[in-house]
């Protein structure tokens, strides 16, 4: 009897109301699972050329996201696993995707070093976020889907504007000490206690003369 | 001037209310920005010998947790950055952490094939979760926090009972074609459609004697 593959589970998610788990799988499937209870609801195949890292449930449990190590994300209507659509663009494989609460917005990231904002459930190409100089790594949009965060190798945040796709900042602190609290800190000397707050540690009990504040 | 080692960003999270980012790097260290202003708030040392792949900032601001290759994981007071405690049991690396929406549980997953259960903030041990034959690479917990589940290089999914860390069920599908909608497919014979049947395939067009359903 054929036996289909079945590879190891990369990325799973619980929907909003705990109700029904997707999960990925480095076989390039994605499956849909009635929770607690377990019952298998669907099986979607689709993403071809590696597997899948990364899923998600809309919060009104009617689309689910994933994103493939061939590229692209894909949109499935839950809980049938209807494909709606196939989105492409990304020249690396998607580890993150990510929809806003009011399941209106895709926003995925990729080993491409791009993030690309999408319209759900259509799957309607809407910005793509470049600046990032290598791998994305993190990413989180926030509650209100307002703002976008990604994070990398090339060691830098960057904030995003969700709604428009603008670049807002980069925060990078290329100093290990900047804000690092030594307060209590024993078995250094007052020279080195000294340099550190120079190079931008915090402490809370040291006179006021003593404490420098980081370089903005 | 002693610049500081900037490793790559693995994991970032957002704050609930989406004012604060916390960043996991490559170097062990953990920092806490404001959102989306990007000052720093703090630095955290303390995660040693590998990165920190995993951080999760509670709902209600106060405490963020991290997971590191070093098979820690480590409670910090947000904003300050004083560390909490540091949970140690897993035998691998952590990658991943997650917070219940009350702040009073979290869940840790490693590279060592189980899951912990932690009270929160306090670090408490509650629970190993054993079972899977290989390292876990998703994790996820309801939002009510009653239900956990995990997957991993073993193929198969886990779900737990959140508070007590009892093992429920494990999700596992053998065959490929398992729920697999085939609906107006073509490009098959008769033959090989009803094979995929056969296989646990469904077709919502077809005559109801041909349906076949997987086995439970």
């Amino acid at each position: 009897m054929l036996r289909g593959h079945t590879g190891s589970v990369r990325g799973i998610a619980l929907s909003a109301d705990g109700r029904m788990l997707a999960s990925g799988s480095e076989d390039g499937t994605v499956r849909l699972w009635e929770a607690p209870g377990g019952r298998l609801l669907s099986t979607l195949q689709g993403h071809a050329g590696g597997g899948v890292w990364s899923v998600t449930v809309s919060t009104d449990n009617r689309l689910l996201a994933s994103g493939g190590l061939d590229g692209t994300v894909r949109l499935w209507e839950v809980p049938g696993g209807r494909l709606i659509a196939t989105l492409e663009g990304h020249t690396g494989g998607v580890w993150g995707v990510t929809l806003s609460t009011d399941g209106r917005l895709l926003a995925s990231a990729s080993f491409d070093g791009t993030l690309r904002l999408w319209d759900a459930p259509g799957g309607r190409p809407l910005a793509v976020l470049q600046g990032h100089t290598g791998p994305l790594y993190g990413v989180a949009l926030a509650a209100d889907g307002q703002l976008l965060a990604s994070g990398g190798e090339d060691g830098t945040i960057r904030l995003w504007d969700a709604s428009s796709g603008a670049w807002l900042r980069t925060l990078r602190s290329d100093r290990s000490y900047e804000r690092l609290d030594i307060t209590g800190l024993t078995g250094v000397t007052g020279a080195q206690r000294k340099a550190l707050l120079t190079l931008g540690a915090v402490d809370h009990h040291a006179p006021a003369g003593v404490i420098v504040e980081p370089a903005g």
